[in-house]
């Protein structure tokens, strides 16, 4: 990957094959791969970024694909960042890979790419945040994230999205007072799945409490739910068309830009972090901190040994 | 508190009084505690630091109190750091304190420091260390960190001990498998508490079984189990045994001043990480961080950015 960074900005736009080699590369996080986002950043801001999440067994996965196909109908190019969490290495992620492309993989204007943890989750969402810059630069229309709610990670990861999207089923209902607050609380609006079961009135009614239990006013977005019967492909229009009615609110009531510069001030943070504590521990290597001054036996406290290394850190130069 | 530091440091030896405002000023955590903590640190390093940890129910306050009581029986002075981090207010914690107070809280010898979570555990680690350390400056002997063993911050808590103990009872027999493997790694010993129930034979067996599986060779440390019915104070002794067996192997092993410099590095990793990260994000307000430059409208990258903020925080210099 020698290319230079605008030949790799025009190969992606139409070659999968180098769009997935630099995908691999940011990925695995080094000099490379940062010049490379540096430089795909300016041709950034034109995908929507849908999140999608749920408890496991909702069927997240097939209205996912459904979506995209849809959006694909539309001339729209769609690009699915799936991360699994619960999976400990790739062998989770690589077999929905299977099913995925058996459905939808092989149409030329989608593009899928599944992660994995490697034990760390923090890392995690910032690389989906950092693959999903490279679709946005490739010029894909819809960027879909999906991913198991089960954590504050997975939230975190569904929150780097325009529209977030709960995926339920009628069972989830008698669980959901119980359920994991902060997933209700990201959905910019609720699907059901399976509604044709029996209990699916009463999930339905469960959920209109907790979105009426939320404060608003007229002008406050209300999320709405949707029904769907993903084995049959019902309802996945509807999804479309709620995602529109969001875009529409999030444009005119300026939370769009607004939502947006948050996300990008969070991704800093994290970033600055991040590389500061790195940076720190390889210049000051943390075995080399000792009880005391081997010199004058003068133990030094520990706070004061943090201020010592704070201000040879600031003292040091960048490379 | 605007005593001289070495006043202070006179007072706290035979003062209650001062001691408890000295507690409690480096509790509240501003300029003048880390001067103070400065200051103290040169006194430190003579008290034996042990904790104490298992399930809720097992009953590690009175095991605590009932051996703090055995020291003080031998002319020692014991301080209680006793933390409750599944009270989200101070209710648990000072109803503790009270049954504590009229137990052994009269004695001169003795004293019994309660903290409360207030939603960042985190602090408290450090806090509780912060705190160990006034007492160890205010020469008492032995300091028993107690808390309650259901999270990874309460192992980072009793870590931070020379020796550390997990109570459990027989019922926690059945579930020892299944408890978190954590809570069975850190212990230096177990205590079976109750022990004079039918299941504490089986609950016997199921612990000599985890420890035999710890990987081990003829001079490797391996944790004794002691029987106690804490109602009755039997087996109080027989812990202190296993304190001073534990406390004869550290030494012997040198792993006395391993461990204690391992944890001063610790420390000053937890402390130098929050301090870097408050500072800067004290200079340079998180909600300044625009998209892209208003100027020239070429927007940066967030790893850009976070390049430049870092770049500054380091050309910044000390107040």
């Amino acid at each position: 990957m020698f290319l230079d960074l605008n030949v790799i900005y025009q190969r992606i736009q139409t070659d999968k094959r180098i769009l997935g080699r630099v995908l691999s590369l940011v990925e695995s996080d080094n000099d490379r791969s940062e010049e490379i986002l540096n430089y795909l950043f300016q041709f950034t801001g034109n995908a929507f970024r849908i999140g999608l999440t749920g408890p496991p067994g909702a069927g997240k996965s097939t209205i996912t694909n459904q979506l995209a196909r849809h959006y694909r109908s539309l001339g729209k190019r769609v690009a699915i960042i799936a991360v699994d969490p619960t999976s400990p290495f790739t062998g989770g992620a690589l077999l929905g890979d299977r099913v995925r492309m058996s459905d939808i993989g092989n149409d030329e204007g989608i593009f899928i790419r599944s992660m994995a943890t490697r034990g760390e989750l923090g890392g995690l969402t910032k690389k989906a945040r950092d693959l999903a810059d490279v679709f946005d630069a490739a010029g894909y229309d819809f960027i879909l994230f999906e991913t198991v709610g089960v954590g504050q990670s997975e939230l975190d990861i569904v929150e780097a999205a325009d529209t977030t999207i709960v995926v339920l089923v009628p069972e989830s209902g008698d669980s959901i007072q119980a359920m994991k607050a902060g997933l209700m609380e990201i959905a910019d609006f609720f699907v059901l799945n399976k509604s044709d079961r029996p209990s699916a009135d009463q999930a339905i009614t469960a959920l209109q409490t907790i979105i009426g239990m939320r404060e608003h006013d007229a002008s406050t977005w209300l999320p709405g739910i949707i029904k769907t019967i993903a084995t049959e492909k019902k309802g996945i229009i509807e999804i479309a068309g709620e995602v529109t009615r969001h875009y529409n609110y999030l444009i005119s009531s300026d939370q769009f830009i607004k939502n947006r510069v948050k996300r990008f001030q969070q991704r800093v943070k994290q970033i600055v972090e991040e590389k500061i504590i790195h940076e720190l521990w390889n210049l000051h290597p943390l075995e080399l901190v000792i009880v005391g001054n081997e010199q004058n036996q003068n133990p030094s406290s520990p706070y004061y040994t943090a201020k010592q290394i704070i201000g040879a850190y600031k003292n040091s130069r960048e490379q």
